[in-house]
């Protein structure tokens, strides 16, 4: 698969505008992945992600025992695989090939890149913030990549035609629509 | 003004989907609001958001004296006003007056609401995380209140006639676009 390197000080582009994203992890045996609407960058340089991740599920286990994480970034073309990931649960074992939801290696981590997905940032945990009625990882960027032509030369994402996906609540999304410069 | 309340446990839905918002706070006597593309819901009930703001802001001053602030949410009609609070510093004064931003009484929290949104979460300090990269604060919402029409009887907005401003870096903004239900 033909790739595009992301200066990781422009990682923040790809989730600055607020999709979800598919969240890859491993046990070491077993690749999961799911869903999570509530991210955002919290710094450019270094490249930091906060993500809210219920301590209850696998993804959370997984982070928690090997540090590592592949933020996917899926469009409207893997709506299907975004739905399995956020209503399956990985304790019960594999939940990507029995979708058919296919894993390609990462470059730096061990957890999976999902291949359905248009951009890869590949991550490191660095901070846990953990209350009674929350929790929280903050990551950061160790490599991002993604398909050719998914950013510009400034970094922006092409949403006109790479359509990420913005949860507005139960089944509902919200598609990318007129892009416009403040000047 | 009439305005239609919102449970505190759907406030999330004004925001899952990845919007900027305004932050409105007050150090007691001059009210003040910044930009912040980096924020996102992180517990629905309680009604939880994290928040990335520097802790060189006026805005983090005033958060860590008064606790209180206000979540404003944007359309594109508000484009010059989110640009104000997000290019302009707090720190010189009154930066909200003199832009033709105008501010209305809240209901709960002492930081005043800005008049030009559809949407506003009154909020409290929870709990701050502060590392040399970053700064980041959670805040829990006392009070949601929109104009009338802004969310459906599920309280998802309707982004068709309320278009959000989703920040994909620089002077660039992504508006809303297809709305779509994974059935």
């Amino acid at each position: 698969m033909k790739t595009e390197t992301i200066d990781l000080s422009r990682a923040y582009r790809l989730l600055n505008h607020g999709p979800a994203v598919l969240v890859s992890t491993t046990d070491g045996a077993v690749p999961n992945a799911c869903t999570v609407a509530w991210c955002a960058p919290v710094s450019k340089s270094p490249a930091l992600f906060v993500l809210a991740i219920s301590d209850e599920h696998k993804t959370w286990a997984n982070l928690a025992a090997t540090r590592e994480c592949v933020l996917n970034l899926p469009t409207v073309d893997a709506l299907d695989a975004l739905w399995v990931c956020g209503t399956e649960t990985g304790h019960d074992g594999d939940k990507l090939g029995p979708a058919g939801i296919d894993v390609l290696p990462s470059r730096v981590v061990a957890p999976p890149r999902l291949a359905c997905c248009v951009a890869w940032i590949e991550a490191r945990l660095v901070e846990t913030l953990v209350r009674e009625d929350m929790s929280l990882v903050i990551v950061e960027a160790v490599a991002a990549e993604t398909l050719p032509g998914v950013v510009d030369a400034h970094g922006h994402l092409d949403v006109a035609r790479h359509r990420t996906l913005h949860h507005l609540g139960g089944s509902r999304f919200m598609l990318p629509g007129e892009v416009i410069d403040r000047a």
